[in-house]
């Protein structure tokens, strides 16, 4: 069976989210008042597995072996059916 | 009042996603079964505004001037308090 797996990544707390600094300044410069802007990615993977269980611990070991770096990023996981 | 916003930042059906591709095909290759992936940016930006409907207002209005491309680019809003 198909699962659709939402995986976000976000910048660990203390590492600096280039992105998000970059985009707050461009939105203050444009007149909005911005406090913070933090940059996450999300992936929707749809993967085979039996159950839901199993589509989870695929993508978890994907996320650790690929999708995520430990050092600087966390990640969760959601699955839903397909 | 700061309310936090989170922008979620999708590609039109028919654009291709290259990044989405790739890591499709990177998973694959390490034995993964995945039929598709699909990349999402998000941003959760903290703004200053006098209500719910303010905020949504403003964040609306900066990504249709800067952070998304309607050309290639959906987007949607959810706010929440900060």
């Amino acid at each position: 069976m198909d699962y659709k797996v939402e995986v976000r990544i976000e910048l660990k707390q203390g590492v600096i989210d280039a992105e998000g600094e970059t985009i707050q300044k461009s939105l203050k410069l444009l007149g909005y008042p911005i406090e913070k802007v933090s940059s996450v990615k999300v992936y929707i993977i749809e993967v085979k597995a039996i159950s839901k269980e199993d589509a989870e611990k695929k993508i978890n070991e994907a996320c650790r072996r690929l999708l995520a770096n430990p050092v600087i990023q966390n990640y969760s996981l959601s699955v839903k059916n397909a």
